[in-house]
């Protein structure tokens, strides 16, 4: 890419009106300015997204680059029971991509803000010689005081979680291995699971709305290691019962080996994942049938025990280990 | 490097404890989360440096990069009159750096933050097959309505700016062309600007208190530059005198054109540059003085004329031209 100007690239990026009347200053000075709600916590988070390790050219088009490394963050928002609010882009771009390549992956990105309303306040465009790094600060709200934390499990708890999973990590299996020209309908349909991730903002609104106590994830890294993570920051074991794993008609084309491998250690869901008193669920469950979002329980928080995490199947209990999947380690293959 | 768990890693560079009692939740869960001053706005920017574009490894320790890191971003909320109160670091690391390197490059963002009294409250640290990309985001607080923006001067404003110039620039060309061992005390000094710039926040924050009209910029891609940003914004133009422009006495050993060349297109200096009405220029004076801050009048501000930005010297005047430092253009050497 070779850009004359990086005022000029902006002016192309810049959203063309804020959707938040929050925002004071936008795109175009040092920094942006927001007035927060003075009934609100702010919540914040960033990820990142770099090409060959998170994503491949191969499988993700620009424009699925830039929704995903939105999309990620919005569901980090989503797992605290925040609203999305505004959001800011950093990017290094290598020589080999076009700026056109680059206007898609920003375009991809607005894509997902506009689903969500949320506004492009900053960022920050600048040329790599190594490959294309993309990391997205979002920022947003919650009810004062309401964050729900990874650490509030308690024993008795039911483990809940939103839509099916293990879908995303099929698409991506079948991205990488199989021809184009041979997709069937429901191989397409799990491949947009994993380029078009739909991060689960109203259930977070709808679990941090309700007075009550509620531990939340997002499954970002496979269903083990985020239950890993609510079992250890909570103090508690949690056994996750095999049979009500919530799987898409899509993925039941697969044997039952391949699906919950890709259920447990497959990740890139970003549905929630969460625990809460027996009696506040029959409650989430209500809402949630409202709002029209799919919430399935699927297993149980336990006094802690030999291992964090435990599956329940046929009437044994096994150990389920936190495999899930390390940016570090991924980066070595 | 080689890291065994992100979660380990995490656990290494999170602060023992906060220093702002506003953070409600810190490093740990999918985001953090944090209480607003109901009387302030919120200001938030994200700036980014990659390896081989923005720094090397040969003119700075890993120790340097993490400072410069958080320097640039606290500056840029200086720009606007802010406080910064947290950051945010996103880093793609390549598999050459070792583990020891990175969290010297953690330390020196811990080092500033110290300094600052800021959080590191999120962050993301994953692999890549490039080259290393950090991507810090700032957030601070400003009073309610009194950002600073680079639109706001008008003709007959005065110019000012913060501290002496060109010692950044110089300090990098002393780093690049000479031996380390033939350094001399004044070069040492110049060498310091470049590799632990100094943001102005405590310039920036008398400059938002005082109930006036101020534009402001912070000096990150040359003094040319960041005034012809101003004058573009505001719709004026700026006359710069050449003989009023402040030189640290490092920089005069060398000759005037070297010295002129840093001012304008050197860069990374991270003062501020700005203009206000003659009458407040004199409380501003009066004000950076008991704080022990230099600030220079550099110039005027003219209605727009044929060049947004022009030098008087000797009796002349000459176009300044926008010729400060461009990432996408850098990026092609």
């Amino acid at each position: 890419m070779d850009l004359p100007d990086e005022f000029s690239f902006i002016n192309k990026i810049k959203p063309a009106k804020l959707k938040q009347s929050s925002c004071i200053i936008g795109i175009g000075d040092d920094a942006a300015v927001y007035r927060a709600n003075s009934n609100k916590d702010q919540v914040v988070c960033v990820d990142t997204m770099c090409e060959e390790v998170h994503f491949s050219r191969k499988t993700m088009t620009p424009f699925d680059i830039g929704w995903k490394a939105v999309a990620v963050n919005i569901s980090d928002i989503a797992a605290m029971g925040g609203k999305p609010l505004y959001y800011l882009v950093a990017i290094a771009v290598p020589n080999s991509w076009k700026e056109e390549e680059l206007l898609n992956v920003y375009e991809g990105m607005a894509a997902i803000a506009d689903k969500y309303n949320i506004d492009l306040i900053g960022g920050d465009t600048v040329s790599t010689k190594g490959s294309l790094v993309i990391a997205v600060t979002v920022i947003g709200e919650l009810p004062t005081g309401k964050a729900l934390l990874r650490s509030s499990a308690m024993p008795g708890d039911i483990v809940f979680t939103t839509g099916t999973l293990g879908n995303s990590a099929a698409g991506l299996e079948i991205l990488l291995h199989q021809e184009e020209n041979t997709y069937k309908s429901f191989e397409k349909e799990l491949i947009v699971f994993h380029q078009r991730p739909v991060p689960q903002v109203e259930a977070g609104l709808i679990l941090s709305s309700l007075n009550e106590r509620v531990s939340l994830n997002d499954i970002s890294d496979g269903l083990a290691s985020e239950c890993n993570e609510i079992a250890e920051a909570s103090n508690v074991s949690i056994e996750i019962d095999e049979h009500a794993l919530p799987i898409s008609n899509a993925l039941k084309n697969y044997s039952l080996d391949d699906q919950l491998n890709w259920v447990y250690y497959g990740g890139e869901e970003y549905q929630l994942v969460g625990t809460t008193s027996k009696q506040h669920y029959l409650q989430i469950e209500e809402k949630m049938k409202q709002a029209n979002i799919q919430v399935t329980k699927i297993g149980t928080v336990k006094e802690k025990g030999e291992f964090p995490v435990m599956i329940r199947k046929d009437g044994r209990s096994l150990e389920l280990k936190k495999l899930g999947y390390n940016h570090f380690r991924e980066g070595e293959k």
